[in-house]
């Protein structure tokens, strides 16, 4: 029986976050551990979409912070699920954040998050595929067999030397675009 | 003038938290968001104490959620600055997660978080060397050069061919033993 | 000189919250308190938007809690300026939730907020006019004089007898449709 | 068998909350929503006192925010039913808030919760009947049926047309003292 | 000049709270620490309308936990000032907890709080008498005196042999009734 | 059978907590309230390492906030059983507060709470004896008698001239040295 399908648009999931004073560090700027926070469940939403089942994170990629939300601040995430393997996905996140009285926005933060999909009882489960339709979206569909050697090499599950994917790398720049 | 040196043993902080419902998925095990926001504070607290400064988190590096945590567990962290760099540091951080009525304890996860030492105004500023005591110690000290190259590299902000200490990973498997 | 002016579309927001155990009554179902205080989150967004300035919540209107919410479902609040007056503004909110395993989605709720733009001294302050452009849009705005006029009523600020538009959905039916 | 009454005082709650950095919005006011939050509490809780019974919210009665309440300030909320039909309730609640270390103190907003009341399986469940007793009460108690007739004509389950009591407000500004 | 006055009444507050899932132990119980929070509130407003200043929390007393109070319960704290010192207050904390659907209610705790009144610096100013009416308030208010040499002691502040009225407590059995 | 025995340092928890904005009064202090709530979370967590079951919380003795702790300030809290009884245990805590960017440290209060350990239906059950090891501990061990007489007492489950321990607090100056 041919495996169900779906689009990324069918997991594309937004939410609205406003930056409140328990949110902030000392410099009033919005902690990382709660933007972290933010994008588990945006991006759990999309992957319980795409799979309508209860999912599980499995990893966080790395996720660099260089720009700093202010209290106050206006954060919109954006998640759909990137690539579905057999009972995992792939979620990119996009956040954006706003600073509305000053008419300022921007794209503050990119992530993939991975997470597994489960039956009551724990179990791994088979999730429908995923089948791209933007340019954008075939270019992370397509990046995310090399982001899923990182993952297994970081964790130890798979040897570096049978990475072929991720060694293209580093001898053809073909890092992920976003 | 000679740069003041610490150990990372001046650094270590251990966390303590008890996992509650809000803090759970509808398995009732810890979500992984929640983790997240957890370790990015305790190894904020880490930087603080090595650099004796108000510290902003540059970046988490990719985590892996191997292990379920479930409601009521006793969750545990600890937090040591893994090596300094100018105005920045990486902090190592180790989770064990604890079913104290049924003895059941194990080493959950383990990550690293950087973060920049910034004066009141937000602009980085320089903090101590780090001088590993433990072969632990060491190790993590070492690997650091590598982990950073690839934040760089998967940041884009170095090319991967000039990833020189990250290349040996695919070459020689010296990837991190954490 | 000409007042600007501004679309529905340019305040339209999302917001997306996860029903946790601490959001849910004894029934494990989401608290009315819990909801309203999302809805002011939301609408309150879109009021900035729509005016780019500190907004404080004025009323929200008569709202119905006919469908029950459960503990695990994803709410979807989507919230849109639908009418501006010289410095407050109404808006319209539509909830939706979903319990995503079971694959039900139904629309739960919708209700109208109004806010009014503020200076840094707490200062009414005139907002850009509103030019609706669907259907539904030009609907909404029609009725937000018949809603104005109930509120004013309500908080005994316009006499019953003078309530014009008001009066006419007492014999007319012309209550929004909404 | 005779229906068993009860007095409004048999259902007064009084709630107390201090208004914490959280509640807050940029001004350091109250927000509106956690307002609601605690309107619906409090509210909850009168109803239950009425019904010895399960109660869920079914709807709030347009709300009107005139006076900003500050951080640090002490919010008291008290709730009372006002009148009893089959199976739910409409509840009144009073809020004063006070500025202590200032001497200040004022009642800043009142507002009608309606709640149903429901066995274990959430089925509705019949409820003692409200007897008033002071001038007030009755007050109270006789225009709950105008505003029963209104939430019925907002939810569009009721015509108009058919709404009597309701109608009187506009020729006979009968409308609730409170 | 003459010190001002004030009665117990005047500063007695109630607050009502709702046990939720997250303030309960593995064993569906009010944990209490929680409980020791909403006290601390409760009394610090207590102090607050006593003094007309802000007050910091100078220690709690001895509190025990004899009764469980369960998930869903409602907690109704009342408190008042039983005497005033130079800046210093206690204050009396009654807490019944109330499960309303079964129709049971008893008083679960009772606790004693003190609190210093401080100006905008932080410095003590001092603050009212108070003058008890009742025969209870009498008690309270003859009974602090006791309460207080037990803190102090207990705090090293005083000398166990210096500390004449409780010593008293030993030989006569004058301990406080509440 | 002989009774399982278990040392102090095989209870020994350590919580690091960071002072956020919702934790403090309008001074900007930590409410006491919190650091309570903080104290009967990590001295829970130590009774249940001891007893290797669920613990409730008997009693919180005196404490006494004689130093204020700042918004932005770490706490440390250290909590280590220190007498077993038959299902009951005595934990003593000790709290550090540290402001990281200006260097300083002090320990800011202690205290001691009681827990009885309890199996699934909250009956209390049996648990292993304590073994003080240093002369802290020892010290520690030996004034646990004193303040369960204290705490009996308090409670008016003892009568003051049956407590013989206690007694001698006022004749010799026996209190405890913490």
């Amino acid at each position: 029986m041919a495996k169900q399908t779906k689009k990324p648009s069918d997991s594309c999931v937004t939410m609205t976050e406003l930056v409140l004073p328990n949110d902030t560090n000392t410099l009033n700027n919005l902690m990382g551990g709660r933007l972290m926070h933010w994008m588990d469940v945006v991006s759990a939403i999309a992957a319980q979409k795409h799979s309508n089942r209860i999912v599980v994170t499995a990893s966080a990629d790395n996720i660099s912070f260089n720009h700093a939300i202010e209290l106050g601040d206006v954060v919109t995430l954006t998640a759909k699920v990137s690539r579905a393997f057999n009972s995992s996905m792939e979620v990119y996140i996009e956040v954006y954040a706003e600073n509305i009285p000053s008419g300022t926005k921007f794209k503050s933060h990119s992530a993939f998050f991975t997470f597994v999909a489960v039956d009551q009882g724990g179990r791994p489960i088979d999730i429908p595929e995923l089948i791209p339709e933007t340019e954008e979206e075939q270019e992370l569909y397509d990046g995310a067999l090399r982001r899923r050697q990182l993952r297994l090499v970081l964790a130890k599950r798979m040897k570096p030397e049978e990475a072929t994917e991720l060694k293209n790398l580093f001898f053809e720049g073909q890092i992920d675009k976003k």
